[in-house]
């Protein structure tokens, strides 16, 4: 088993990394005999894996209940917070019950929320099932749910527990969730590690068939790169924005199409080559490396071109509602280099079409 | 102008209580030009203050936007909250803007748990215009909205960047919830503060006459006694729970009515006499002491017994929801003495019932 820590003083928590980890007791940590637990899933993940925690949980002496939550980013709203609650109220859960988030991103940010929210704060664990949510969205305490007029709008700064990463549930992920977790792989190359970038390129196809030793370094790596960016900014006034590349370009996908006709990660890989090409465009990043991303993305499988008819003028008002827009001026990440990000306020809006045009259908 | 200081090291913030302070820029500080400002009230208080504090805030320079949630407890729910998220994404609010709550407590609790989870956390303002906002609710960052299982249930710890209490509001605020008010007010004497408890004994009259100059010292008192407990207990771990006395109780008179149909105020006074009844039947709290708080609640023209109908076996699936139980255990705030109060889970059931038989009509 691989571990990483998340360093933040007494908020501090470990993730842990390992096969078959959920079922062993010890992975549950703190959680002991007569601690009131409320799983949160969905029944796609629950069908899997509700039977193998309930029972080790219980082996523990925990008194588990759980709720399922319908499955994908539409449901990531303020209705299914409140199935949470009401499950969390009916069975009598106070400020000394755990919380544990048993799916993907939106399974963790929802029931990470509802966790940061019942009672003013109660405890929670973070479980992830997807790549996506291993490599990047339960590390950091980033919680959410979606706002019809914009994607994570309503949400907490709210620290798990402790992450627990069982290598084995990438087994049961459609090969399409797979694809959208390495966008985010590939985006921690291109902010923060070139030698990372290069391994990528020389192993994305093991990524691709789950080699599970390509798979284990990968995910210890982005935590990793994570952790020590959450640790210097928890709360994303400096540095940690810079996790966000191609994401505002890639919210506007999202928002547009309706939230979960993209995966989010196949957003966020249209989405940096996007802020990719305004890079070249701004004179930084060379059309080399331009390529070298589109190349990288289009090997994981991903989609390299702008949604059906979606035009560039058309991602302007969701990029404007941005959480990064401050005092009116929209901020950007961009790439000085492959492996160097940082924030911008200086493109105009017309270097900001041209960028999309590029990877925009004609 | 009276000034109290709520010591939170970096989120330390001043609280101003005087008379006209709505129309003075001044009050705004650090708002300034330039800066977004959304006002969450109700239509009742609108009417009276939203000019003034709309036109007081465009003298500083700063762009004003408002919304209005209708007014009462039955709407501090998560309805009203989506009412705040979609004005503020409508009016294109983001990071920087800052959440002012104009009204009571229902307003304060909606607003502020608004303003800590829009893009997770933006600044806010307490502006209090009912006595019980003043001297408790808009204080020390309690934020919260009911459920229909269970009251302020769901909500964070999030401290404002300032309050502003401007006394002459109190002229418009009905009898009821002047008296409302008041309960909140007898009870920092009851838990903290028996010289206080003795000078409400003195001029309760006064206070139930609008007297300004009892009201502004008596607000000044109630907000020292719970600045200084947020202060020592920002969330509720230790001491800050005494301010609940009370309330265990209060919250099942609420919720077994359905909100809103008795106000706060006036549960928790009937609350606060059958918690010093469970005292004096634990040997503690003097007969004559009891007497003492019903008068005062009396003297308020408060409610001095439960609801028409409500037994006493009704209060206790109500009171073990409370937000207190730990492990399946009530925990209460009862009185050693007068102004000396304590957290105790040794209580039993019967003692419990035999207490609120005393308030009950036979």
């Amino acid at each position: 088993m691989l571990q990483v820590n998340v360093e933040l003083k007494e908020r501090s928590y470990p993730i842990s990394i390992g096969a078959g980890l959920l079922a062993e007791p010890v992975s549950y940590h703190p959680l002991k005999q007569g601690d009131k637990v409320m799983i949160v899933s969905n029944p796609t993940i629950a069908e899997h894996y509700l039977a193998t925690v309930t029972s080790t949980l219980e082996t523990l002496g925990c008194v588990v209940d759980f709720v399922l939550i319908p499955d994908g980013e539409k449901y990531k709203t303020l209705s299914s917070l409140d199935l949470i609650f009401t499950a969390l109220l009916e069975k009598n859960h106070n400020r000394d019950s755990t919380i544990i988030a048993l799916g993907g991103g939106v399974i963790g940010d929802v029931a990470g929320y509802a966790a940061a929210s019942y009672q003013r704060g109660i405890r929670f664990i973070q479980i992830p099932t997807t790549l996506l949510a291993q490599v990047d969205s339960s590390v950091g305490g980033k919680t959410a749910v979606n706002h019809p007029l914009g994607k994570n709008m309503i949400g907490a700064f709210y620290q798990p527990i402790s992450v627990i990463i069982d290598t084995e549930t990438l087994k049961t992920l459609p090969k399409r969730e797979v694809s959208a977790g390495l966008a985010e792989v590939i985006k921690y190359g291109a902010i923060f590690d070139l030698a990372f970038f290069e391994w990528l390129e020389q192993h994305i196809s093991e990524l691709v068939q789950l080699d599970q030793s390509a798979l284990e370094y990968c995910i210890q790596r982005c935590c990793q790169l994570k952790a020590d960016v959450v640790a210097r900014d928890e709360t994303e006034k400096g540095d940690r924005a810079l996790l966000n590349l191609g994401h505002t370009f890639g919210h506007a996908i999202e928002t547009h199409l309706g939230y979960g006709n993209w995966l989010h990660g196949e957003a966020v890989a249209v989405g940096m080559l996007e802020a990719a090409a305004l890079s070249h465009i701004l004179g930084d990043l060379s059309e080399q490396d331009v390529f070298r991303i589109e190349k990288l993305i289009a090997q994981a499988t991903l989609p390299t071109i702008s949604p059906d008819g979606m035009q560039p003028e058309e991602y302007l008002p969701y990029m404007w509602r941005d959480k990064k827009v401050l005092s009116g001026q929209l901020r950007l990440i961009l790439l000085k280099s492959l492996g160097s990000a940082y924030v911008t306020s200086q493109v105009t809006e017309q270097q900001v079409i041209d960028a999309i045009r590029r990877f925009t259908q004609q």
